[in-house]
């Protein structure tokens, strides 16, 4: 898992089969320090994060599984940050 | 999942069993601002994705039991975006 | 499966299923010289690492079935480094 | 999947249960335009790929599968390419 | 997979189940002429490989079924190369 800043939405009405009536989150991985960490990643979001918040993300068979075992969804968000602690 | 822009097609004739009657695209992975965001990748398309458009790409075993259980694909196109918003 | 240095903790009282009762942990993975190799981790922690020691995590489908098959979490805490010794 | 270029072969004696009578070469990685793409994967093949040849790589489970669900293999070559065309 | 040199060994006393038993070396993922290719893994060895050999390395879902279906183990070597050519 990594933390992400929730940075817009993103919609399609021509999809695949099991991305129907999913949320979608784009989200900039970033570091404890709040630089930006890699590549932006569009999840899947059921608990209702919001434009700014930060999230923490899971991906692959993890987040598949997550929603259903055929689900083609690679990315959940997966926890909205109350608080972390860092000392690097 | 991660944004995409579609650069491309791919035309094999040798290819392993469960590649057979796939449209394969070339899909440039993409930041919100449009400037690209790593390397290059090959999709399977099912809903009609065309050249320049932006679309959702979902990996690994999230694009494999799409197609079914036993393919060998890792790739998918599994939205075309109509709009997205986002404020980094 | 990675060196990593454990950095933080991160706390999210809204989360999906699965994620409740779990200690997540920041990592910074390192290379075996103890500098920065790649992006921040938040890896679940069942084995009580602590705040600067060094540890092994494991990813993706390795971590899931760890927890239990259905679990959203994609990267454990699966050692705590006694020693190490390389030569580069 | 992603492009990639045959650049050489790989023989091994001592190996893991799984990896008998496989073919493994070494595939770079490239872009469309032909430039390296990261790093290079040693690819089983099973459609008779051949040096300088431009292949179709498909990683991780959808690999595995493709061999036998319980194949050590995480990287195939899934298709030679007969064309490809792009427009960046 | 991928090519890699063995550079050290990793112990660890304190660890999750299905850790037990498990020989781990730290390897650095090498291209083919012998320069570093990126961030450094440890990986489960059972076929005997030894310090500064070069070796193939499997990752992901690949590694955990070899060891097996419920292991946390996500890399593993899986052959100690006799030789390779390549022609980049």
């Amino acid at each position: 898992m990594f933390l992400g800043r929730v940075i817009g939405s993103v919609w399609a009405t021509q999809k695949e089969s099991g991305m129907e009536n999913l949320k979608l989150l784009l989200v900039q991985p970033i570091h404890a320090d709040g630089t930006d960490a890699g590549a932006q990643v569009i999840c899947a979001d059921r608990i209702g994060a919001g434009q700014g918040e930060t999230v923490i993300v899971s991906r692959g068979s993890s987040a598949r599984v997550l929603i259903n075992k055929d689900s083609p969804v690679d990315a959940v968000i997966v926890g909205i940050v109350d608080s972390f602690e860092y000392r690097h």
